[in-house]
């Protein structure tokens, strides 16, 4: 078993939630400083108020992984849920600044517990019910680890940057990590994806469709009353949080664009014989056009006040989540396909890759566009067992190392472009 | 034939809706001032800005009136719909001032061509389709003026104002006769009313449980724009209307009030492939409380515009008919009570009839509470074939004697009172 | 501290929600047999399959309250949830039979932990956090087994049934114990309550303007899909929720009812990014007339599977409690107030005391008389701290000992009528 | 001015609306007969059981033609509304079946009554206010009747058959005539169309993007009562009618296709105070996938037929216009490619113009496919004043000669073709 296989298999074990990366994020930092990277933690590479979604837990689940025994010097950094790292590798000739991103989180979800599914056959199935990396970051992280061993050496021009992002699922962290400005000296940004339905020694160096996307938290809040003896008394959250979701579903037509609405729970605890004082939407709203995400949340933003305002009922709103759209730089892309092409282990070069996800990679590559750089959304092809977000989702890991020897030769190639 | 019964056929022929009472005020007038009584008309007993639902077409109606031959000078003070009028009848005698109010509208409705139908089988139906006589204003109307032939000796103490107010239905006219001051000298207001269940013969001096009221024309404006190549141009007012119809009849519910809200109107043009930009909805509220059902109309006036602003459309709001509720003093009452039992016409005195319609008399009897006087809503039995606003309605023509007989003695009763 | 109210506080420290009454029944019927009377359980008095609302730990509270040393053959009549006792008390003469119904069971409330909270202060509050004896019902029992000490003398004329029914709140027993025949020789029912209202000393021998209610539960199962990649797979559960929770709130007025309609819960968890496939509804009907109220639960019905069918959703309906109308019967009235007028501890005895309340002794009373019995709600006034429901309840413990003298003098004189 | 303006202009003065084009048709048909074609009408070209959407006055219209002094015979065809022609020329030669289709109604529209407007200004703007040709079907004639007049001469391989389709506008009329059975020997169909933003001279020999659409009226029918004294008898089709326009709009996102949903109309009279007994609802569903608007149709039936369950209503559904998807042959679009090319009036030939647009000529195009033909959407382009559908819309006439120049070279070469 190779070492990428080793890592992956010891965070699938360990799957962690968006900013609550604590034991994630010290296994790379460990490694990144064994193999002589400097690393940025913390605030150096996220601005923590620009996190969207931190779960109320944070704190408890930090001081959790405090008592494990973890490193104490580390786990300041990530205090309050600054989970992810930066490892920078400084070759030893002069030339451009690759950064390559690898999402480090995993989801709110029971790993399937059957003989046939082979984490749990071969033993390394999720220990934490209620989480599990079904999307593959076990796999990136990975890679991107696989990557910084073979760039020990050094012996590479240019520098290489490696973003381990916490918090993809829900597009809560990409916001914070661009912002920071670890990105600002980057001229060429790869963010890797294993899988989306391509097979293993497949690769698809750019793709196009993704959706942008907006997820809120409507917090309706009412006054009780007695059902019975003073409904007049009452504005029910519940009805402004039903009208509120009927009308978010009935703005987000579009001419132009493919858009999606969907409000995906609504928590209204309470007891027949009373009006309930409140009620919880979350939601979401994608486009295939960023412009027209925006317009969508705008809408559905009106829809919810509105809707509260009919009921007598205050509406506050959160940013749970937000991604533009991942856009790709042919240039790029095209460069990549043609090292791809003379990487052994690549058996296949594919085109632009139709995707419809949301990945809050675009806040990073939108970033290092900004200030002239250039970037994409590399699929490394990937055998599935079980589609992505489901129980009996993994990964031929065969491809972990397709992967690590394709970005190989990719950043050295590119870190030497003159 | 008596007279009574003459003029309720003539006005039953002759149906005219609110504030387009033109032929009716002329006869009313021309009659009172043949009995010797002083007019006063327009401005003097209305304040026309306080009439609501006038109809758009008042003045079309104006000039068809004159051209059928009507007395210009009378029509020049009902210009523009200020309908109605008032007679003052001075008695000999020093006493108290006793007021009278009968509403002289008709509904909108198509009176019925069967044989087995009254006024059809005799030849007074109505001869406007779509206006009838089917609440017994005219026969309130023909007691009124009967009324005042009986006064017409002068032979009484006090004064004897006779209020023919029009627009009573939709609650659209009695809110602006109140305000003139018409009745600010008026010691004991009797608010007549044919029927209600009550059988010939038979009077009930006051009622209660009646419901306040409030009328509203909601008209919502969007944007309109191709449904298939732009809909997110479009903001549709029919979805607007169609939240807000929804939510009005949400916010209801009262503990210890009786609440009623409809929507009895929705319209909203257009065709299949435009979102619509436009769409009206007429509604009511009611309730057994003034407060209550203002806090009903409140309610409802935030949930049409919440609903608006929800689809990004906004809502103009119109008061199209409002009245409190109806309360009657009770020594008032008791006073006719006792008049009515030495009346040969009258076969039983009832108590206070239960009452759940709503009538904008209660601004008048609120007027006149307002200064010290009393007032009462008087029920004269009358024997009914079909309900009230139906169709097939007609009242027992005999009841128009009783009421007149009633009346003359109570009127004499009261301003002889110390 | 008197008997009653050590019973009182005993109860009140050791609360049990509806069904659970374990520990409460396991008291009732050992103090009980102390006192000679015979015992009916289980099945005898309640007919397992028409309980309602039943919760679904019933199984887990018994293994519970068997593990704290219960006694074991009266627990073994109660496994499964079927709680409450009924016992007999059989006069040396022969007479009629008198029932007493107390209700037993706690709220899902936590009781307040202030020391201006008597409870707390002295050191008697519930001991199970998220249950507390709120509505007075422990006072109820205490009664209840007073009167049981007092008439352990044998000394009267007729049969004494005591009913100690489980699960009143919620109104999930009632219907269950009617149906089990234990009144069917029930010649006069008399249901106490505490307070309402009623000050201590006060007593009002009958109740009007109850509501009739029925709670439903409703279960709405859709389609699960992936919101951004595949919407139109989806059917969702919380749409069709929102439209039945808008629908049932417009279909509930009534012009000659009080009618109440109310949503108090709704459940849908989910992510955003899914289309929720279940999600549940918990709501009420009420009315002041029972054919109003199951003419409401009908159209209430409807509404909920027509929005569940509008959504390609399905939807299962649980009826989770359900009564009648309250009614007493004026002459059994009649005959306890000329009996409380010469108790000396009563201070004043009332007229009937309007109550917006349900009760499922509705109907209890209803099936004594079904065949030819008489009953009523007897209220016995307590000085109140905090309302009914409300974590700041309390009652005047001195109320306890009017109770057990008006009801001691109340039986016996019942019994003993010809 | 050329015959083809002239007939033109004649029909632009002359509109009328979809199954009512008498006067059209009897223009067509006399024009058709002039020049030697053979003429098929009535039950011949259409299926009349088959027509969407048929206005209840066609009757009315038919007689008020008649009356003008329309031909007896023809008319006699077109009673109760099967309106609409088709022209067969056979060649004298053997050869292939070339169909040409051109589509006659109008819309009910009112036309610009400006200077600006150019039909206004020379004289033949519409003469039937509320009736317009706005989307240059009196163009598609034009050229249909020009070509006849071309091919007269019969010096041509085949036959050519001119289909003069009613009721277009609504997706109407075109099941009813393919399900005749007249495409049932056509090799290769070309269905016109002018304008789409396509500038005189140019030529688009196929679409793409159209969209299949279905509409509907539903008819929701409940049940009066008075709004104040008796709410509870009442079923309010609004309400029925306002959930479902809003249920309908939140079914209609689809993962995989461009989906859209509009109601567009909805009529629902009445007074304030009655609970309304009937409200109409006219909506339409479209996407660019035939199957996904089937889908989509379905769940706008269910959407509509359980919001009416909702709310105790019954919901009677019409379907007022349908057609797939248009589909073009890529091999038949490249053969008038290749022929346009060469005519000198063409002066740019240009590649599928992507349509977001909907047409019946879908159902023709089908059936021409199902027994092996070939079919194709044309598009003439023709500089416009105003957008189709619009009361400014004029087209540059100069586009009818290309129309008529390229046909005529088209029809002969598709004729020929081996």
């Amino acid at each position: 078993m190779n070492e990428e296989v080793a890592i992956r298999r010891r965070l699938h074990a360990n799957p962690e939630r968006g900013f609550c990366e604590y034991r994630t994020t010290c296994l790379v930092v460990a490694r990144l400083r064994e193999l002589g990277a400097e690393v940025a933690l913390g605030a150096d590479i996220m601005v923590p108020e620009l996190r969207m979604g931190v779960p109320g837990d944070v704190d408890r689940a930090w001081r959790e992984a405090l008592d494990e025994g973890l490193d104490p010097q580390t786990m300041a950094a990530l205090r309050h849920g600054t989970t992810g790292a930066v490892g920078i590798l400084r070759g030893r000739r002069p030339g451009r600044v690759v950064a390559v991103r690898a999402d480090i989180d995993a989801l709110p979800l029971t790993e399937d517990g059957d003989d046939g599914h082979r984490p749990h056959r071969l033993g390394f199935a999720s220990t934490r019910p209620g989480t599990m990396h079904a999307c593959g970051h076990d796999g990136h992280t990975a890679i991107a680890l696989g990557l910084a061993r073979r760039l020990a050496d050094r012996d590479f021009a240019g520098t290489v940057k490696l973003l381990f992002q916490p918090a993809e699922e829900g597009l809560r962290g990409g916001r914070a990590m661009a912002a920071s400005g670890v990105l600002d000296d980057v001229d060429d940004l790869i963010c890797i994806h294993l899988g989306l339905g391509a097979p293993t020694g497949t690769v698809h160096p750019r793709t196009h469709g993704a959706l942008a996307s907006v997820k809120l938290r409507a917090t309706f809040t009412g006054v009780a009353a007695h059902a019975g003896l003073a409904p007049e008394h009452g504005r029910s959250a519940l009805l402004a949080a039903a009208a509120g979701a009927l009308a978010v579903h009935a703005v987000g037509q579009h001419g132009s664009a493919a858009t999606r609405v969907n409000v995906g729970a609504l928590d209204c605890p309470g007891a027949s014989n009373v009006v309930p004082a409140s009620a919880t939407l979350d939601l979401e709203v994608r486009a295939d056009d960023t412009a027209a995400c925006d317009l969508l949340a705008d809408r559905v933003t009106a829809a919810l006040r509105g809707s509260a305002a009919a009921y007598g009922v205050t509406c506050a709103l959160e940013t749970t989540g937000h991604a533009p759209q991942v856009r790709c730089d042919a240039d790029l892309a095209d460069r990549i396909a043609a090292v791809a092409a003379r990487v052994p282990a690549v058996t296949a070069v594919g085109g632009s890759l139709a995707d419809r996800a949301s990945d809050d990679a675009a806040w990073l590559l939108d970033r290092v566009r900004a200030h002239g750089g250039r970037g994409t959304y590399l699929v490394i092809g990937a055998d599935q067992a079980g589609g992505h977000h489901q129980s009996t989702f993994d990964i031929d890991e065969d491809a972990l190392g397709v992967g690590v020897d394709l970005l190989d030769r990719v950043v050295r190639t590119l870190g030497a472009a003159c």
